[in-house]
């Protein structure tokens, strides 16, 4: 008990420090230095805990500080106090969530909250099912094998062979967790076609649709009712993946993907995987394991959800979000949200105009995916595009360099097609304020003028 | 800061209790009365803090303490301190292992321990690659994935439409992921075919066998050496599970699950799938999704994990089972290991030849399994052997049942084939003693005399 209170001294310190602007994000060190930085090997003998508390130490000191207001590398970042506390009594109560049995709370609040998203969503009376899943990718996943048991339950017991080829159709910048998925079914990641140009190929059985309500990148919206129609007309399931946003209008799909370990600020893995037609996350994934789902047991069985997932044993994902639920209310969330819907728009504006800088795509972010270049004095009226553009896509990896080398901020860049690299700022942050948006522009300058 | 001190301060007090023998090890409600006894729904109103502290206190009441020296529903049990303080660490960092970038130590540390764990299944060198995922289906449906895609890698495009019909095998009592694997990957359940009647099957391609070193309910073990003999013969990836043990004999195999989480203690969820070839789960994974995977950063891009795996986002699972293995060193882990052993040999010792007991299998038992039947005296001596396999049947059930309406302790039981139900006991709780094992014994009678 007294090792534990000297741990959580260490982390609440660490906590303060990382909401302290003054603290780096990161104290940045290449693989191989910080592999000689400390001895992390693993002994035939143990250690004392005074040495464990040496490594508690070590682990923080070279860790992101995910939750400092100026990290905003990715769509999780930030840390919510309730949240964390949420999940500090998870690791305690130490179980998991195949049966009723041995998760009982957990499994019930399970329940009242998927109940509740598909109320929002619009589903009557929030009727459904659904799952927590280890992420968008995976509920992505779920969704696809959903797909392909209604078509075809024979798929189960025959495999592929007994269905014939298979065709799912996906938006322009979807994300790669559906390709991912496609190849893992066994379908193919040929057979993922693009939206953008949505046609129905000899030979091949469009079975599945996912849109994207605020694509990875651009965070773009497909339109999803002309969607809707189409999948109605061809009778194909449609699911999609909200990754982004409170504001849904998902109650046309088939099944919905909401990662709440991202714009809500769940602390991570916070994934659920919403489907309209009960019963048939059941079918398509029982194998009635005895050991577990006993037919005689004294409760409810229907509480034993274990049998609708893939895995086994499942962690306890829900806590964390119900209890920031709880804390917030619904309207909470939506203010967080809008907060940094906030924030990018007060980003598109500041830099749209600004000497230097290009918007990668015309007219205001549709989510808070703020994607932009950042042209150097020494790159900025050069006439030859072609070398202009070369230039242009190493600018982005040096300044992001940089930052982790300065520890300032963090933010992510890509290449998109035959776009060079530009900064991809995502804010999901609710720490961040417009100071450190303002800080972020005048750090891309400040580390990329010379470039 | 105050808030979070609260909720320690209530995990502190619930861990003091759940070790307590004197505490029940549940408060059991059926699911419609717990639904009763709070408020769980979700508000569009936040609430105070203090109703924040009154929920964990509800979730804390109505938990399982699956701590207990006498919880022993299945084989993660128990609360390692050091776990515990690592999994607070983890949530407190909360960052994702998708990439070095934004975690570090966490990805080095991962690099560490699996290269330790090949060593220890005496693979040269520790040489190899690996993954951790979320729990032991999912580490054995990404071994199945990869024996696939090493045979037939044009399946990751084409899909099972360019491959033969696929035969997996598998141990007569293998885990159910390995059907559930079949199923999600549209190879078939029906091509799942039980290593006890290695047949080939005119049509179908052996591509995978899995071997079980300690099955789920009887904790035997499969003949590792003939099987590798075999799968040599025919070119057929050998994966091996191998959950309950540290003394391993794999060497022979092209994949090994080993899920820490069990035998081992390491708090929900740790699963680790070690895979002799390198660069086969890059290849067989990736996606190459560029808002991740930059080829332009400026650290060494081996550490950039995220694509080998199907998720996107990945919980950090290493840090509990890494800083336990410092504390414990590996004598550490296999001294609680052989203690559990131990007990379960006392148990089988105490019940082998006592009246009232009947054993599932002759002899000693290979793991910590223990399954066994008591006929309660009501119908211990019954002529009618039908009668009593009828009315034995029903025993196991209402004991489990009165177990947790009195909360004394849990035990799992199960029917298997023409087996009616029995007591399965796996003992992983390193807090239970032998002393407990007698307690179960005679809470057994005390609450199954009378049937």
């Amino acid at each position: 008990m007294t090792f534990l209170q000297e741990v959580v001294d260490l982390l609440l310190a660490y906590i303060v420090e990382s909401f302290d602007r003054e603290t780096k994000v990161i104290d940045f060190h290449y693989p191989n230095e910080l592999l000689q930085l400390n001895n992390w090997e693993l002994q035939d003998e143990p250690a004392t805990l005074d040495d464990i508390l040496i490594s508690c130490r070590a682990t923080l000191k070279y860790a992101i500080k995910t939750a400092h207001p100026r990290y905003f590398n990715q769509l999780s970042t930030g840390l919510d106090m309730v949240g964390l506390a949420a999940d500090w009594l998870t690791s305690t109560a130490n179980t998991n969530m195949f049966t009723y049995e041995v998760a009982p709370v957990f499994v019930l609040l399970e329940y009242v909250t998927l109940k509740k998203m598909r109320e929002i969503i619009g589903w009557p009376d929030g009727r459904g099912d659904g799952i927590f899943s280890p992420g968008g990718a995976i509920s992505n996943m779920y969704a696809m094998l959903l797909a392909r048991f209604k078509m075809f339950p024979e798929v189960k017991e025959k495999g592929m062979s007994s269905v014939p080829r298979l065709a799912a159709f996906t938006s322009e910048h979807s994300h790669f967790s559906i390709k991912k998925g496609a190849a893992a079914l066994g379908i193919g990641t040929e057979s993922v076609i693009s939206l953008c140009c949505l046609v129905l190929v000899q030979g091949f059985v469009p079975f599945f649709v996912s849109a994207t309500a605020g694509t990875t990148v651009y965070g773009a919206f497909d339109p999803l009712i002309a969607i809707s129609d189409i999948c109605r007309k061809y009778n194909v399931w449609m699911h999609v993946d909200v990754s982004p946003t409170l504001n849904l209008l998902t109650l046309i799909a088939n099944s919905v993907t909401w990662n709440p370990h991202k714009m809500m600020s769940v602390p991570l893995q916070c994934s659920a995987l919403l489907v309209r037609e009960e019963g048939l996350m059941q079918n398509c994934n029982q194998m009635h394991a005895c050991y577990l789902f006993q037919q005689d047991k004294h409760y409810d069985l229907s509480y034993d959800t274990g049998d609708k997932a893939l895995q086994c044993g499942r962690h306890v994902d829900i806590f964390k979000l119900w209890l920031m639920w709880r804390a917030k209310g619904t309207i909470g969330f939506e203010a967080q949200i809008d907060k940094c819907l906030e924030l990018s728009e007060y980003l598109y504006n500041k830099i749209k105009d600004r000497e230097g800088y290009q918007m990668v795509f015309d007219g205001k972010p549709q989510h808070t995916n703020v994607c932009f270049w950042y042209l150097p004095p020494g790159i900025r009226y050069m006439e030859d595009k072609e070398e202009q553009k070369k230039r242009l896509h190493k600018v982005a990896p040096v300044i992001k360099a940089r930052m982790m080398e300065y520890g300032t901020t963090m933010v992510s860049y890509q290449p998109q097609g035959d776009k060079v690299n530009f900064f991809r700022m995502v804010i999901s942050n609710p720490a961040a304020t417009f100071e450190d948006i303002d800080f972020l522009i005048e750090e891309i300058e400040r580390l990329g003028h010379d470039l």
